[in-house]
C-alpha cells in the first residue's frame, strides 16, 4: 500500500497554494454574499458530493482501430483499486468503485474488500459483461446474449448476471448494471419484437435473483456494437422494460448513448417523474458514445442535467437518490488525471445547480418570463465555483489542485516500474 | 359536384394503357409464380389497402420564410373534400379524410357528411389545434396550451379539444389526434416536469370526454415550434402518457418527428409489443419535420415500417389495426398529385411487406443467418409491384396512372377558375 | 427621437448598482491578478467589441405553424432603428445595423442615415431577399432565384442584388450578404451540378457590380426552406464558390446552419486558414436553424469559436477582421431584451477568449498534454467576466444591467402605444 | 491454388438455375421494351462494371468492445487473395484488390502479382496505415502521424507512405489512398490550424514522391478515432487540401464518413463539378462509420450517388473515371458472402442509374416539374434488375446466385481446415 501518495505530500502541496485559495475563496464569498448566497452552504454541499469510479476507466482505452497503451497500467483489480484510491485521496469526491465482471473477478473478495476499506473506498454497482466472449466460455455471444435465439446462450448469460450479483454481495454492492450490446447489423437479422421478448424473459430470471435491497439498472444505448437495431436502444424501451420487470428495476442514463440533438436533461426529468431514474454513467461526447471526459465538450448540458436533479431532489426529498458513476475511455490522457478532473467537473455542475435561485426561477416560469428564467440558470452556471471545490477538498483532506499534486507525487513513474507493460493487451478489457 | 372528374375519362385513360398493363402484370405474375407467389393474393391485398388524407394537405404548404401559392387552392372544407374525392377516385386508396379544427369547422356538418358519402369518403381521426391563436380567442397559446401555466388557458385548450370530439362525432369520426407544439425555447423557460404534469391533467379531462368507441392519439415531435424542449418530444414520453391516461390513449407515429438516425421501425415494433400503437402520419424527411412526399427520400425505411406492421398483424390478428394517415406539406408540387403518388407509395410498401417470405425469414433469424435474413427482406423490397398496384386500381375503378389521368382531366384548371386566389393567405392554415 | 431612453435614467440606474459592481470588479481583478492577468486589458478589449444588429431581429419571429406577435413591434425601418438605438445605448456593443431589402427599403436614404448617425449607429452588411415573392414581382422564386432554370427569373434576382448594393452604398455599407433558399425538395428536382453552375453565373454578375472596397458574403445553410438538397448547403460549397468568384467573395458562417454534430469552430479555423472567413451570423440552436439567443444552448461552443478567432487574430494581425452580426428569431421574448443579452453573450465569449493563456496552451499542445491544454481553455471559459462586461458598459455610457434598465425605462409600453399592431402581419418579413 | 472453387461447379450451379433466369430475363426484357429500353444495353453495361475489394474486408471485423472471429480467416495476403479470387470468380464484378500496408506487406511482390494474375485480379489503390503502431516502430502515432507535433514522427509517417507507393509500384497499383485518424479528443488539444498546416507539409512530401501516372486520394472522416476534432473531417477540408497539393490529389468519398443527414450525392456532384472526385469507399451506415454492407440500410441513397455519377459521365465523358472500392466491416456474416452481395448491390445501383431517362429528367427539371422529375428517378430505381445482373454474371462465367453457389461449394469449410484460428488476433488488422 506504500505505493499510494503520502499524505504529507498532499499537505505540503496544499500549504503552498493555500494563501491564494483563501484569497479567491474570500473574493468569491463576497460576490456571492452580494447576491444573498452563503458560500459555506455550497462548500458543505460540495464536501458531501460523491461520484463512483469505473474500475475499467483506470486503464487506457482505445478504438476499434488502435489502442495506444499508457505507462503503468493496472494489471488486476487490486492495482485498479490502488489507482482509484489515489483519485479519491486527491479529490475526496470518489469513494465508490464500480466493478466489471469477469474482468475484475477475484477469488479473494475478502482481501479486495479490506483493501478498499483501507483506502476509504466502497463498491458501487457491479457490471456484467455479455458483450464479449471469454476464453473458457461455452456459447458465443456473437449473435446476442440475453436476446439470443439459442436458449442455452441465454441461460449462460443469465447465469453470468446472477454470478455478478453473488460477487457483488460479497463486496457490499447494492446494484447490478446490465448493459448488453445485443442487436442487429442488418434489417431482418432480428425479429425486433421477438428479441425484446427474449430479453425480458432473461431479465425476469435475473430480477428474481436480486436481493431485496438491490436495484437493477437497465442501460440503454443507441448503437455500437450493433449498427442497425440495438435491442435496448432508447429510454423509452428501457422505461417500458423497467416497468415490466418491477419496482427494483430502474433506468440508467449514460450521457453518450443518445441520438444526435437529444435533450438529455428532459429524459432525466421524465424518468424522475415516473419514478424510474436509477442512475448515471457520466461522460461527454460530440458524435456518438465517445466516452470523453465529463464536461469537456458541453459543460452547460451537464449543468442542466444537475439542474433537473436538484429540481427532483427538492420535489422528492431523501427518497430521490440516483447513483452517480463515471464511465469514460481515456485514450490520450493519463486515466488518473482524466478521472480526477472529470469527478471535479461533475461536482462543479452539482454545486452550480445548488446555486440556482429556485424561487426566482419558479416565479419567472409562472410568469412566462423566458428571458429571466434562462438568465437565472445562466447566472448560476456562470459562477466560477472553483474555489469552493478546492476548499471542499482541503476540508476533506484532498488536494487543492489534484492534477498538479498527482504529477508532483511521481505516482505514475512508480507504478510504471512496478507494472511492466503486457504486450498488446488492454487492461480495461475493452479495446 | 360536377367539378369532379368524369368517370368516363378514367375509363378512357385506362383503355389506352390497359394492354401494356396486362402484359406487365402477366410478366410479373410469371416471375412471382417462379418464386412460389400468387400475384392475385397481392392484388387483392392492394385493393383492400387504405390510407387517410389530411384535409390540410390539399393546399400548398410553405416554410417560415415563404409560401408560394398554387393555382385553385381550396378555400373551405367543402372544396377540400372535392380535391380529396379526386385523389380517391383515381387511386382508390384514400377513402378516409382527416379534418383539422377550427380550420375545417362548418356549421353544416350534415351537408359535409353527405358530400363525403357521395364521394365514397368517410371521416377519419379529427385533429385539434392549440398551436395557433384564432381571431376570436380569449387566451393566447404563445406560452403553451395544454401545458400553459395559466389555468384559464389550459381550460380553453381542453374545451377546444372536447369541441373537436363533438364535431367529429357529428361526422362519424372515431378518434381524436392531439398534437401540441408546447415546449420551451430556453433552458429554464419551463419546469420540464411541471409542464408534463399540467399536460397530463389537461389530457385527463379530454380523455374523460371521449366516447366509448373512440381512441385518443398522442402525437410526439422532437422539435419545432419549440426549439429547446418539446413537452411531448419522443415516443417514450408519448408511451408513458398513453399508459397513464388509459386504454383508449395510443401513440401516433409521424415519420418526420424523430431525432436524426432514429430507427423508426423499431419504435413501431415497441409500441405494437406494448399495445400502444395508435397510428401513423406518413411522410418522408431528410433533415427534420420536412413533411416531404411519402417514400420520396428513404423508401426502404417505409418498407421496413410496413414489415413490422405485417409482423404485428401476423402476431396479433384482427385486433391490430393502427390508423394510417398521410401528413405532408406540398410546397413545390400540385398537392393533389403529391397526395396521389404518396398514397401509392405507402400502398407499395404495404404490398411489398406482404411479399416477405416470413417462414424463411423466421428460419434465417433463428439460425442467425443475418445475410439471408436481410436478403429475404430485400428480395421482397426489390420487387417492382407497380403492375399490381395499377391492376388493383383498375379493379377498383381507379386510374392506371393517376397523375397522367389527373393532368389530362383539366381538373386543376377548372378549380383555378372556380377558386380565385386569396391574397397572401394559406388555405391550409399552416404557413 | 424623444422615444429613446433618457440618458439620465441610465445614469440613475448605474448609480444604484455601481457600488456592487465596483466590489465585484475589484474581487475579480484580484483573482485575475493572482493568475497574472491585468483586468484592465480585458475591460479595454470589451469596450472595443462590437457586433451588428439584424434589423429583422427587432420584430417578433415565428415558425411555419404560428407567429405570436409582441407589443409595439416596429412597422418600418425608422422604427427598427429606434429599437436598435436602445439596444446600443444600453449595451454599447452594437453600433452596426444590418438591413434587409426590400423589407427595409426607403425612398429617403439620407434621412435614414441621419437618424442612424444621431443614434451613433452605422450600417453594416446589407442583405438581399430572393427567397420570397414581393407583391409587384414579375417572376416567382418558387422554383429558385439565382439558380432558377428560367433566365428571366435569374436576371431579376441578380438585378435585385445589384439594387441592394446601390441601396447599401447610399447608406455607407461595405458588404452584401447573399443567402438564397434555392434548392430541391425531391431527388431529381434539380440537376445538382446545373443548379450550382447557374448560381455561379448569377453570382459572377453580382460580383462584377461590387464597388472596390466591398465584400460579398456567401451564406450557406444545410436545409430549410429546401428539404432535400440546398444548393449552398455547406462550407465546402461556399468555399469553392468564393474561390471561383474572387478575392472579394468570402464565406459567412451562421452558427445554426450546419449538420448535427458538426464541429463549427473547426470550420472557422479552416476558413481563416484559407483566407475566406467573411463573417458570422451569431445565434444558437439545438436542432436546426433554431435561431435561438446566442449562447443560450451551448455557450462553450461560442467560446470555442472565439478561441479560433483569437488564434487567427494573433496569426494574421489587423488584416483579420471578420464581420460579426447577430441573426436570431425571438418568438417568446421581447426582441430588444434578447438582442441585448445576446450581444452581451457574444461579447462575453470574446473576452473569455482573450483570457486564454496562449503561451501555455501552445506549450501543452506541443507536448501533447491534452489534459492541460483542455484545462487551459476551460480556465478561461470558467472565469465569470460579468463584472468586466458591466464595467465596459459603464465606461462607454451604457447600463450595468441592460435588461433591468430597459424594463424600468418603460420603452416597450411607450412604443406599444405609438405603434398599434398590424393584424396578422409580421414586421420582420419572415413569418 | 486448388482451393479455389472448381469452374465445373459454377457451370453446374448455373445449369440448374438457367431456365428460371431466362424466363425472368425475358419477362423483364419485355417490360423494359414497352418502356422503350433495350435490356441488352443494360446487360452489357453490367458486364463492364467493376468495384475493387478491400483486402482487409475478407477477415471478420469487430468493434472496440469485441471481435467474434469467423472460421477460416485468411492469415496473410496470399490467403486474402484466394478469398478475393472466389468473390470475383462468382460475381465477375470485383477484379481489383486494394491492399493495406503494412498488413499486406510481402517480401515477394512478384509471387503476389503472379497469383493475382492467375486469378484474373489486379491491384487497385494501396492504403497506408499511420493510425496504428507497429511492433518495430520507433515513434508512436498516439498523438498523430502526418499532423504530429513531433517532426520525427511526421517524417516516419511520410516515409511509410512513400514506402507504400514503392510497394504499390511493384504490384501495378496506380493510386495511394491516405486516411489518417489524426485529430483531437479535447478542445485545446490541437491547434486546429497548426495541425492542418503540418498535414499539408507532410502531404507535400508524399505528393512529390508520386509517379507521374499515379493519383493521391485524400479520405475524410467526421470522427473516430478522434472524437472532438478530426483534422480531415469533411469534404470541404479534403477539397481545400487536394487543391493545395495539385492535380494528382483527389478526394475519396466513403459513404459512412459524414455528419448525420448529410446529402452525400450532392458532395459527389460538387467534387465532380470541381474536378476533384477521386473515388469511393462503398458501404452503408445508419449511425456513424458503421461499415455495413453496401445498400443494406439505404439503397436509394446508393442509387442517387450513381445517378450523379451517370450525370457526370454524360457531361465529362471518358475523362471521368473515379475509383470504386468496397470498404466494409463484416462482424456477423461470412465476409466472402457479404462482399459478394455488396458488390452486386453496388452494381445494381450502377445499372439502375443507367436506366434513368435523362432526356425526360432534364425536361422535367427545366419545367420545374418536381413530381415527374422525382418519378423519373423512382421508375428507374424501382426496376428490379436482378435478372440483368445474373445474366451479366452468366455471360462473364460467374454464378447466377453467388451466395448459393459459394455455400454449396464448401469453400469455407475447406479454408477453415487449412487455416487454423489464431487466438485473439484479427486478420484484418482492425479490431
Amino acid at each position: 500500500m506504500s505505493i499510494i501518495i503520502d499524505s504529507g505530500r498532499v499537505a505540503e502541496h496544499n500549504a503552498q497554494l493555500r494563501a491564494g485559495l483563501d484569497a479567491d475563496y474570500e473574493a468569491l464569498g463576497g460576490m456571492l454574499a452580494r447576491r444573498g448566497v452563503d458560500i459555506e452552504h455550497l462548500t458543505e454541499a460540495a464536501q458531501r458530493f460523491a461520484v463512483a469510479l469505473p474500475s475499467w476507466g483506470v486503464g487506457t482505452g482505445g478504438t476499434r482501430f488502435a489502442r495506444f497503451p499508457g505507462r503503468g497500467e493496472p494489471r488486476n483489480v487490486f492495482e485498479k483499486l490502488d489507482d482509484c484510491a489515489v483519485i479519491h485521496q486527491l479529490t475526496r469526491a470518489t469513494p465508490g468503485v464500480s466493478l466489471h465482471f469477469p474482468w475484475d473477478k477475484t477469488t479473494d473478495a475478502r482481501a479486495l474488500r479490506q483493501q478498499a476499506e483501507a483506502h476509504g473506498l466502497y463498491f458501487d454497482a457491479v457490471n456484467s459483461n455479455t458483450f464479449q466472449d471469454q476464453v473458457d466460455q461455452q456459447h458465443s455471444y456473437k449473435y446476442g446474449s440475453l436476446t439470443a435465439t439459442s436458449a442455452a446462450t441465454r441461460a449462460q448469460a443469465v447465469a453470468h448476471n446472477i454470478e455478478c450479483i453473488e460477487l457483488g454481495k460479497a463486496l457490499g454492492s447494492k446494484a447490478l448494471t446490465v448493459w448488453v450490446g445485443d442487436g442487429a447489423n442488418f434489417p431482418g437479422q432480428h425479429n425486433l419484437r421477438g428479441a425484446l421478448e427474449r430479453y425480458l424473459d432473461s431479465m425476469r430470471d435475473i430480477y428474481a435473483a436480486l436481493p431485496a435491497d438491490w436495484l437493477l439498472f437497465i442501460e440503454h444505448k443507441l448503437f455500437e456494437p450493433a449498427f442497425y437495431a440495438t435491442t435496448i436502444a432508447d429510454w423509452g424501451t428501457s422505461f417500458a422494460c423497467a416497468q415490466t420487470l418491477g419496482d427494483k428495476a430502474r433506468c440508467l442514463v449514460d450521457l453518450g448513448h443518445h441520438a444526435p440533438n437529444t435533450n438529455i436533461e428532459m429524459i432525466v426529468a421524465r424518468l424522475a417523474q415516473f419514478g424510474k431514474l436509477g442512475g448515471f454513467h457520466f461522460n461527454d461526447s460530440k458524435y456518438g458514445d465517445d466516452d470523453l471526459d465529463s464536461g469537456s465538450i458541453n459543460p452547460f448540458q451537464l449543468f442542466l442535467v444537475f439542474n433537473e436533479l436538484a429540481d427532483a431532489a427538492q420535489r422528492d426529498g431523501a427518497a430521490f437518490k440516483p447513483a452517480y458513476m463515471l464511465d469514460q475511455s481515456h485514450n490520450v490522457t493519463d486515466p488518473i488525471e482524466s478521472l480526477m478532473s472529470s469527478a471535479v467537473e461533475v461536482q462543479r455542475a452539482f454545486v452550480q445547480a445548488q446555486l440556482v435561485d429556485r424561487v426566482a426561477l419558479r416565479a419567472h416560469q409562472e410568469a412566462n418570463d423566458a428571458l429571466q428564467a434562462a438568465q437565472t440558470l445562466k447566472q448560476a452556471y456562470r459562477t466560477d465555483v472553483s474555489a469552493i471545490l478546492a476548499m471542499a477538498r482541503v476540508r476533506n483532506d484532498g488536494a487543492i489542485d489534484p492534477v498538479a499534486c498527482y504529477r508532483h507525487s511521481g505516482y505514475r513513474a512508480r507504478v510504471a516500474e512496478a507494472r511492466p507493460a503486457k504486450a498488446g493487451a488492454s487492461s480495461s478489457g475493452i479495446v
